[in-house]
């Protein structure tokens, strides 16, 4: 049963403007920082209304009992998505306002990192200060996977790496499946795409075959996972690659 | 019927990024120099895949008797939706490839304008050496109305003026009638908020009266108008509240 969760209960974090004018460098000093704590981040874009909070909560809902788990909603200024994740899944949530910007670099992601209490990252530095040298630290940290809800944007979030393990996005069936061969960039950098709301199929002309077809003119190795988040139809399956996701991740050797 | 349009008969103008770092001036200039030359330019605003390109399919076929019209199609590389245009409707179109730039400004729109061989409009000077002095010119230009289709992106468009006498969005049903909460800019700058894919609300949880309420606590003087523009619904309405705008424009004193 969905709690009473006043708007009061999330935290909200004023994402500030970031300071370092090479972000890939950023973004890789953050994936080892996380990596040295054993936490995964992931990614998530997509358009605006595509389905991003309803797809987190049937899969939180589904990880939280193997994994520990937080989510960071990115946002230009409502706290709407983080209240609804924390009501229906008891989640740890916080809400990134990001003042009109338009995504979330790594040093954005990593102020959100920092005021996530449960994840135990204290105060995270970035690439100007990185307390992470070569080989890691080894404090445990409290989570196992952070998901990010990037803003809803095709355009900019694609060019900004956020220092996460992996990217995914998800396609709406009423986007249509044209959407690869006019947002290139980002399903270049999407490891998974998520296709939504296949209930409605029979209402729109979208073609699955075209789709995966285009998908992977843009990036031959990227899985893509159909789901109706609305039903929680394949949603087993997404819950099934992350599991698999972070598990190989904290397997892996140091970054 | 639709013609058999080949890719090559559509002109496509590669955008280069604004030199002007004033974008209101230069944006407040090409509307005088548009108001000038009897031109209404309409800025069309959405998420990727709300049905920008459908819903002009529609609209063009029921006002292009009536007004001399062409559309300029920003997209960041793809030429598709021009030659959709041209192909289903006949009127002139050009693709105005972005260069992976999230959105468009007034001196991109204005590279645009200027591409455009039936506006006339010859070779328009930025603000740093307007063509336009106070009071306009007289020439008479070869359209009555360009429109505008922004880069899909519900963020960036709204943050940048074109230089276009009227913003209008596309909201479809799929995405959900909280969008204005989550996307305040692009319902403030919006004169009017076009509702599509009407036909599949039994589909959805969209709230049409909700939708309503928070467009005007973005926009109080917002209008809105519920079409289908797979099926054509409304779209008379929408037909008729731009050519009541183009009239107005032209009969309105010097800007």
């Amino acid at each position: 049963m969905a709690k009473d969760i006043s708007m009061d209960a999330v935290k909200v974090i004023e994402i500030k403007k970031s300071v370092f004018e090479d972000n890939d460098k950023d973004a890789a000093a953050l994936r080892r920082q996380l990596k040295a704590r054993g936490v995964y981040l992931l990614n998530l874009m997509s358009s605006p209304g595509s389905g991003k909070t309803t797809t987190l909560i049937q899969l939180l809902n589904r990880i939280k009992g193997k994994l520990r788990v937080a989510v960071m909603e990115a946002d230009i200024d409502s706290d709407v998505d983080a209240v609804k994740i924390l009501e229906a899944t008891g989640v740890p949530s916080i809400q990134l306002h990001t003042g009109g910007m338009c995504h979330l670099d790594a040093e954005m992601t990593r102020q959100g990192l920092t005021g996530l209490p449960e994840a135990g990252l204290g105060n995270l530095k970035g690439a100007g200060g990185c307390d992470c040298p070569e080989g890691g630290r080894s404090d445990t940290a409290g989570l196992d996977l952070v998901i990010l809800e990037n803003v809803g944007n095709l355009v900019c979030p694609a060019e900004f790496d956020t220092g996460a393990c992996r990217n995914a996005m998800i396609l709406s069936v009423p986007e249509g499946h044209d959407k690869p061969l006019k947002y290139p960039l980002m399903f270049t950098v999407c490891d998974l795409v998520i296709v939504n709301k296949i209930d409605v199929l029979p209402y729109f002309d979208f073609d699955m075959d075209k789709c995966a077809e285009y998908v992977h003119m843009r990036n031959p190795k990227a899985e893509i996972i159909p789901i109706c988040a609305r039903t929680g139809e394949g949603v087993d399956a997404l819950a099934d690659w992350i599991l698999k996701e972070v598990e190989t991740w904290k397997a892996a050797p140091e970054l």
